[in-house]
């Protein structure tokens, strides 16, 4: 949903504190600053607030959440700006049976983690367990004082898999789940990152699960309503379509240019994913360290897909709505994205990693059939004919370049993670989920982020 | 070495062909085209051409080459260039015994490519005859279509050796070999970019060893007499201090924003390494498997110290002035970089991957101490006063941030190696030396992807 004046506001000559970026993280950061009353503005490059979370209202009145779209009990800081916002939830739809659906052909339905008798279950449990187990090594603060870090981010999370998991279907279990995490495949990911991130949400079920975990509760107007709320609260301080593409640090602050003029500041923070924080030039040039994390910490590949229907009918068979679709086809995982009401049937597929890349590829309508010939073997012919149908593929999107998160690559956070993570260089701090402890990648780490920088910030203006 | 002039002249209005760096790449690009009669501009950001070739004529007249330095007998495109412009070539010292150095300081001399007794050679060469067979099937002109690939680029290096390579020496010596050409770690490094760039250069011994290989001769006037030779020779076609910021594709053509203006052009050739390609922004966006190969391609981190000697006293010594150093010390490799003419005595030390970044956060005391206090272990106490001493830390020069070479991470060469590799975007190409098939990473290879480019261009401008 995009908030756009026709007369956009001029930008100040100088301010305290420039924000770049009008994310989670962006947002919170010049809330925080404003709520103490330090002058600050937001430069936002698109035409909209909320970065990688975008809600949109279709025909018939459904909202539809393009990018992030859930908050779990333990993601304090979401859940809390929600509340200051009067942004209400309701529960994610979990009732009824999930679907998992193989290369041959063979469904099985099944309550919890997956089937009892799916293939490869044990295994994939116990892996789990050992993943679980090595996270609880890991130090949140400063992750590159965890004792195995060097042996750790030496080894794609492929090569772990193959070295410690036997059963080739127990892999494949792994591999989907690293997607749907990641939105990557395992070869590109570093293991000592994903073991981070698990420990940086509480445990692989706090990422895997709906109840009481990640994916347990939606926004009634979807996840972006906070933070058009948030831009509404800070009103002419956000500055739309004011695409940042230079930063000078003078003696005695910081020029920043951009598509609409320049403005000076004494401090900055850089709240955009890594990708689009290396669009910007700096000058001097960033320490070494920063240079290369950034560099190092590429975007995932993903796309959301809603399908609406009349009814959300697949509840009337005992199904959730939740499937999880291994082997060659386009769609990755199913969730059930019906409004609280449900008024209409909404149905979300997940398109990840190497899935992705092949079917953006396609015409538009067969990048559709793909879809809809899913549905329908999951749920039968009346997914034949949604009465809605849109996509977002965020590797195409012009701001973000894809999603979720950024993931650093083999090495990257044994070499540069100490100074080059989010050590402030000087004047400039850095906010954005890929720089969160806790629930890293998510909302609620942007949301934190943004808190942390603005306390940076504080602490530097007080001295 | 500069070609600075006091009055820059004024960028042409329009062009046919706008050339982006003046690095070997666009400088071969250029005269390509020049050649032909296409009008044609080079855009350099820097204050010289050359891009990680740079030499420099230092006091007592001595010449050292703070990056690319070498030509080797099978780089027919740089010994052609070279040829052509009349800049001479003489062997590299490569007489009496070279020197490797262990952690517990037992020092070892021999010929050839290491000492018959040293700790893991059998291992190391068995382990190099191995990565030449499986080099052997890289397709050079689609590397995507190895068969091999997925397995190849889901694993680092570091994995690859750990689990082939028994002999913890050898797999020493096999890391070194790593720092020493790619300028990076194992862990950092897939294995598929480690086989195809064995394959772009011809074999692994290509990689290592002097005689009749990479390390074969040296410039008389520095590797950066070719550069300067055909930069004059285009003239005011070069523009120095020239950053394009911004490039814009329209309906009949390219808009180029730079810190000097504007200029229009019906083609473009990016000749910049991935990381400075990053800090043009592009409308409309490049291509995604482009700005994924782009993003996933981080640079290396390499410094090159010469100190300076009256004289190359270890030659008296039987000594080759060749080394390696295993373990904690700064420095991983010595060459003997004196004048043709033996009037004063070099040695370049080459400072890689992990202990770059710890050295290069050294004072400036320390870290030249790190250097002399190693070159006296090696080769005595003349060695504890140069007459001359100096650094060049690529990886905080402010264009290329970093070098010797960009080298893709696991699993990009799979996913996005086809269309992302080198594959026109529209008017745009591609050149620099990561885009080479053979010699790629190379002062030859970007001569070469200068030249593909050109031919590129005189197709599609024939159309």
């Amino acid at each position: 949903m995009t908030n756009t004046k026709d007369h956009p506001t001029a930008l100040p000559a100088r301010v305290r504190t420039v924000v770049v970026g009008a994310g989670y993280a962006g947002l919170s950061a010049a809330l925080s600053l404003h709520d103490d009353g330090i002058d600050t503005v937001i430069l936002e490059g698109s035409e909209r607030v909320g970065g990688r979370v975008c809600s949109e209202r279709r025909s018939h009145g459904v909202v539809v959440d393009h990018g992030g779209q859930w908050v779990g009990p333990t993601q304090k800081h979401l859940l809390a700006l929600a509340e200051r916002f009067d942004c209400p939830t309701f529960p994610t739809y979990n009732t009824g049976e999930h679907i998992e659906l193989w290369p041959d052909g063979v469904q099985r339905r099944y309550t919890g983690a997956g089937p009892d008798d799916g293939p490869g279950m044990p295994e994939y449990l116990a892996a789990a367990d050992r993943i679980d187990e090595l996270a609880r090594t890991i130090d949140l603060d400063d992750p590159t004082a965890t004792p195995d870090i060097e042996k750790w981010d030496s080894e794609t999370v492929h090569s772990y898999f193959e070295r410690t998991v036997a059963n080739e279907d127990a892999r494949r279990r792994l591999a989907l789940a690293v997607q749907g995490v990641w939105s990557i495949e395992p070869r590109d990911l570093s293991l000592f990152h994903l073991l981070f991130y698990v420990a940086s949400a509480g445990g692989f079920n706090q990422l895997m699960e709906t109840e009481g975990c990640a994916q347990e509760r939606r926004f009634r107007d979807g996840a972006q309503s906070t933070a058009l709320a948030v831009a509404h609260h800070l009103g002419d301080r956000v500055h739309l379509n004011t695409a940042v593409r230079h930063i000078e640090r003078t003696t005695d602050g910081v020029r920043i240019e951009t598509s609409r003029g320049t403005i000076l500041a004494d401090t900055v923070v850089m709240a955009l994913p890594p990708s689009a924080t290396q669009r910007v030039t700096f000058a001097p040039p960033l320490p070494v360290s920063r240079t290369r994390w950034v560099e190092r910490s590429p975007m995932g590949d993903v796309a959301k897909v809603h399908a609406v229907f009349d009814t959300p009918f697949w509840r009337a068979d005992g199904l959730s709505g939740q499937a999880t679709i291994y082997g060659a086809r386009a769609v990755g995982v199913v969730f059930d994205n019906s409004p609280e009401d449900a008024g209409h049937g909404v149905l979300v597929c997940f398109v990840y990693g190497d899935r992705q890349r092949s079917w953006s590829a396609l015409s538009d309508d067969d990048r559709r059939a793909a879809i809809i010939d899913t549905l329908v073997e999951l749920f039968g012919d009346r997914a034949a004919s949604p009465v809605d149908y849109t996509e977002k593929i965020w590797p195409q999107d012009r701001w973000a370049r894809g999603g979720y998160a950024a993931s650093p690559t083999p090495g990257t956070w044994f070499a540069h993670g100490h100074d080059g993570w989010r050590a402030p260089a000087d004047r400039i701090h850095w906010a954005g989920s890929e720089t969160a402890s806790i629930w890293n990648g998510y909302i609620d780490g942007a949301i934190s982020s943004g808190s942390r920088a603005a306390e940076e910030i504080r602490k530097q203006l007080s001295r």
